[in-house]
């Protein structure tokens, strides 16, 4: 087992329920409250009018900040930041999925910086301190309702980067499943792909841990058993239930405390979606099996037979190498039963950028990935496979 | 799903290098610290000497408070709030196993208690604070180390009480698995016999949930693959590492978010160690799988085939009732393998105090357990089957 440090000291409430808890917590820190949330879904599914009944019924004040984009830009975390300046507020709240939490993140750091809150996300400086923030999840998907990360979008700079303090976890999140009731067919396939990818990126580790694996399994194993019946019935609670807590538990710290990051999946996604206007997820549904296609080789059979018979309960028959393909087929076939696209051509992209867009993803230096290294021509070759 | 809170703040950190880090972290806090450990292990294996080595050459005062038994005592949690006061101490310091973990929770919540801190444990009080609380872990069992939980004995009462408060969390935690590599054979047993039931305990819950019992498996099947290679070479690193975070994740809140405590293990334990003087893990590993047996029913089948298999690697062949006694007798099997004791007699109990054990075990209404509900002569049959 690697060395690592664990601490996440995120309060997490679960349930039906606990909607209930709000002004009780969010009176720990004060009655000035920043409202964050996107656009109109909140609105639609009511909970903008509950959540400010709640507030408004127990003297707690409200300043609000909405259309944070699902690519949160940097724009609305200055606004943000001045705003809770400006009406001195207690604790910033989000009311949506991983872009809103995100921006969250930022807000609150930037309240109590001079600077321009670029400067944390481009590296320039650490933050010393934050707002206190609360988050009330709409969204099963990046688990950032548990984490301290932060990916935040300069249009400008054309840059998305993430970055996150000890400051920036969360002090309570509110998941009712209920509040993913309404997500969409595509929405919620993308949160079923977003969460596989953050555990197999950690699964797939040189050096791994026993232990980490089976929990990565574990969380894999969950989300592939409840993804498609959320998809069937969308009023599903338990299974809803199972991806929301699912998706919080596949990067909230436990997923890779000894294994370590692989990274190739996002790193060339957040490429892929800079250069085209693609969903996160429906990139990463593209890029993960053609990826594990083309890195499956002598040396790593056995963790693919591993990731075959017990994460898809592919039968353990025939060749050790024969068994690794049939799981990697196996991811293939869940993508496309949950209606993500395998292909690039699925989301209209062409060859035409493709050695840009390799250059790109391997530009912090020679080669991106850690389970195996690939250079730019791997890279390309990949995109090619999937094209 | 059931509804659920989940906030675990403990920093745990992990690995060969992390005692280094025990000045900086007791420095948050202050700089006077109140030692707590047991008898003479920690001296012999050359601990004791590296800790007052490192806080001594960072001008951190040290009070000791030595001598804490296996099940800690109210006196000594006395004692050491006395010492507390007495030094105006910023921390208490466990370098111990789950009792000296347990007793430094009391001892730090006493401090700041004008009354007797049994008040806490007898439930007539709730504590309004503690000292912050750090931990070296030298024994993979209880748990205690990224819990709020602690037991303690009034042997004046005849009693060993269960409690904790949200301020007896460990702020930090120093898990180095070489620190368990002294740990004897038995003792290794008993910390793989405690963190298994912690796990089983969890794991056969009604309205269980499908996320939980996964993670229950991870943990178990961890447990059992590094258990016997940590008792047949006692340095073998790896193994003693997926034991001790197994352990510390397997009562940490993650074994039981949802999925609810059965109990009848620890509490028919906890009066049959009252009785006779033996290790609680002894008195755990007999009625674990006696327990099992007595309840297997056709109403619970599906549950025992689901252990037998995910967690014994049993075949999936015959009825389902015969796979869910195979995966029974595999439990038998492994305590057996790893030296622990699974009849009574094994232990030199007879069936002499059987009748009082049932009824003390049943005291607190008519039943006992809540996966199968037992009733005093249910429990009395279990002890006559693991005579």
């Amino acid at each position: 087992m690697n060395n690592f440090t664990f601490h996440n000291p995120v309060r997490v409430y679960f349930g039906d329920d606990k909607l209930q808890e709000l002004p009780d917590l969010v009176k720990e820190f004060g009655s000035k409250v920043l409202l964050v949330y996107g656009k109109s879904s909140i609105k639609r599914m009511g909970l903008y009018d509950k959540v400010v009944d709640l507030l408004q019924s127990n003297n707690i004040d409200i300043v609000e900040l909405s259309g944070i984009d699902p690519n949160p830009r940097i724009e609305s975390v200055r606004e943000g930041g001045e705003l809770c300046k400006k009406h001195d507020i207690d604790l910033v709240l989000a009311v949506g999925g991983g872009s809103v939490i995100d921006a969250a993140k930022g807000i609150a750091s930037a309240a109590l910086y001079d600077g321009d809150p670029w400067d944390f996300y481009s590296y320039k400086v650490q933050s010393e301190g934050a707002l206190p923030i609360g988050t009330i999840l709409t969204l099963s998907a990046t688990g950032s309702e548990m984490n301290r990360g932060s990916v935040v979008t300069n249009l400008k700079t054309k840059q998305k980067h993430g970055w996150g303090s000890p400051y920036t976890y969360p002090k309570f999140s509110i998941l009712d499943p209920r509040n993913t009731f309404t997500v969409n067919q595509h929405q919620t396939g993308c949160g079923i792909v977003d969460s596989l990818t953050h555990v197999y990126e950690f699964y797939f580790s040189k050096n791994d841990n026993y232990l980490n694996n089976r929990i990565c399994e574990a969380i894999m194993k969950t989300v592939i058993h409840y993804g498609p019946q959320a998809i069937d019935n969308p009023e599903n609670y338990e299974a809803r239930a199972n991806l929301m807590f699912g998706s919080t538990l596949a990067l909230n710290g436990l997923t890779g405390f000894s294994n370590t990051w692989d990274g190739f999946n996002h790193t060339t996604e957040h490429v892929l979606s800079a250069y085209y206007d693609i969903a996160h997820a429906d990139g990463l549904a593209i890029l993960g099996p053609h990826w594990m296609n083309y890195i499956l080789d002598e040396s790593n059979v056995q963790k693919f037979k591993e990731f075959a018979i017990n994460v898809w309960e592919v039968e353990d028959r025939g060749t050790d190498m024969e068994i690794a393909k049939r799981g990697i087929q196996a991811v293939f076939d869940f993508y496309q039963s949950i209606h993500m696209p395998t292909q690039l051509s699925n989301v209209n992209i062409d060859d035409k950028e493709f050695d840009e867009i390799a250059s790109y993803a391997t530009r912090y230096g020679e080669s991106v990935g850690r389970f195996k290294e690939l250079s730019k021509d791997d890279v390309l070759q990949i995109l090619i496979n999937a094209k």
